[in-house]
């Protein structure tokens, strides 16, 4: 029997195994197991720590993972404690994790300063997104400094891990001026801070000059509230030779003053604790149709509608007010 | 009070004004006259007519409305009654119709053998599909033998127009090699027939190019179980000067026959249906969350999820709970 708030204590003391535990809880699928994440979740609301949220997205190739552990231990070495979440929808499609999420930064996930934790499997992408909003928010207790966020670029679980950052950062790799397009507009007005990667040897004047090309088109973006004089913005960055990490971690730092003095963390912050409460209701009651009696009876009407007997409409009105009606 | 016996009966007659009065039933939103419309469509039901469905869409100037005018015009002067339907998304967000349907195609509105309905006007799109789809089943009963649903090229509604359509047809206008690209690859793969309209004057050639082009890229796609040889394919019309018009109507019927004689036309039907009794269950049980006490609840506890008071899990949990849960 679990000891919910014993293991709640030991995630505020910041202890790593408690923390890890404490997520394979909200990970659960088991009825009695989200009683107890609830629990949990309860016991410690409030515990007044607030953590830098920083979603990470970048296609495959892009140098994601060495970038994370550099950066990652740029910041520990500076005596903050970096959390990283992987959000992967491949995972959740395959029903596995991310193979090796800690051989990928063998280095970072050595270091007691750290915590890395491999996405959760799920079939579906609500789920991960409740799942992983927890994950932050037993991070955040456990008083890491900066949770990172990773995601590949698909671009639903873009869009959810940007409505769960407090910054948005896109990862990018060096590229001729005609494949700035690949870029969707939709991810790019998502971005806080572009960061041009791989900006060494070779490669370093086509990254420049990269970072000028999307400098030039963020400039054609609409103005948005939340951001000061001259974000968003793009920069190069190296994480092989560890340049330019300590200018876009200053960069962050400014913009992210800048909007808390400004009233805009706290706002956007309000905003996204709604929006997930709506779309948990919303996949929850969906989540419904899967269950039996419902789903039988769904597969049945279903059925009757293919050869006819029934139409859509007649069927649905059926299963809704017969099946489905609230109490 | 409406009687919906003798509506029905005056439907299966073919009388035009009591399509349009059925229509107007189904599109309302009043509970009354749902309850009407589903004993309508439930009294209809096994009717045993069967109209070729026709989705078409094609971005705004390319000729729409033209070759909808034309290609009426000559199927109805071969003796088969005509039903235009329209889906306008933007219209859908307005809330408004489309402007002049009717004095867009103005020969075909006087046609005896036609009927033309405007867009359903909706905020939202599942509200849109489930009264055209409705719209359909009543054209259908009225004994019309084409109906043409047309809708603008916006990636959702060509996807709702081609799940209540037999054929997809793709209307597109002559353009240089490298602006094929602009056809989104999901849409190309939903189409049946691609038709390059203004194959006349000045732009025969270049239509002739594009229609070349077309094919080409038609040759890449996966082959579908559901085509026959040499489907999907690329044609080019005039809707201006009439020319073509009659060849694509062949293709159309060759390729409908083709599938009736393999069971694919039934499948698909089939497969539709089951598919808009799920559709319309999950938007309808979405709906409950707009509706009082719901609603306000879900707003009330938004506001404490906003301001930290609870978090979005407890706040769900409790929404489903005591205000969602099933007798």
């Amino acid at each position: 029997m679990l000891d919910i708030q014993d293991m709640a204590k030991q995630v505020l003391a910041g202890n790593r195994r408690a923390l890890a535990r404490a997520i394979t809880l909200v990970e659960s699928g088991r009825a009695d197991h989200r009683e107890q994440a609830l629990e949990l979740l309860e016991t410690l609301r409030g515990h007044g720590r607030t953590a830098l949220r920083v979603g990470l997205s970048g296609t495959p190739g892009v140098g994601k993972s060495t970038f994370i552990e550099a950066f990652g231990l740029m910041l520990t070495a500076q005596g903050l404690r970096v959390a990283v979440l992987a959000v992967d929808p491949s995972s959740a499609r395959s029903g596995g994790s991310i193979l090796g999420d800690k051989t990928r930064m063998e280095r970072l996930s050595r270091d007691k300063m750290a915590f890395i934790r491999p996405s959760p499997s799920q079939t579906q992408l609500g789920g991960v997104a409740r799942r992983t909003r927890e994950a932050i928010d037993l991070c955040e207790a456990a008083g890491f400094d900066v949770i990172l966020i990773e995601t590949v670029g698909v671009g639903q679980s873009e869009t959810m891990v940007s409505e769960m950052s407090d910054l948005f950062l896109l990862l990018l790799a060096p590229a001729g001026g005609d494949e700035l397009q690949g870029v969707k507009r939709g991810i790019m007005e998502m971005a806080d801070i572009l960061l041009v990667n791989k900006a060494d040897g070779d490669l370093k004047l086509t990254a420049m000059r990269t970072c000028a090309d999307y400098s030039g088109a963020l400039r054609l973006l609409r103005k948005r509230p939340q951001d000061p004089q001259d974000f968003p913005k793009a920069l190069t960055v190296s994480a092989v030779e560890q340049n330019g990490l300590d200018t876009a971690w200053a960069e962050m730092t400014t913009l992210n003053n800048w909007r808390r003095e400004n009233g805009h963390f706290k706002a956007r912050r309000a905003a996204q604790a709604r929006h997930w409460f709506e779309a948990e209701v919303r996949e929850r009651l969906l989540a419904r149709l899967a269950v039996d009696p419902v789903r039988s009876v769904m597969k049945d009407l279903g059925s009757k509608v293919e050869n006819g007997a029934l139409t859509p409409s007649a069927a649905a009105e059926a299963l809704l007010c017969e099946h489905l009606s609230l109490d």
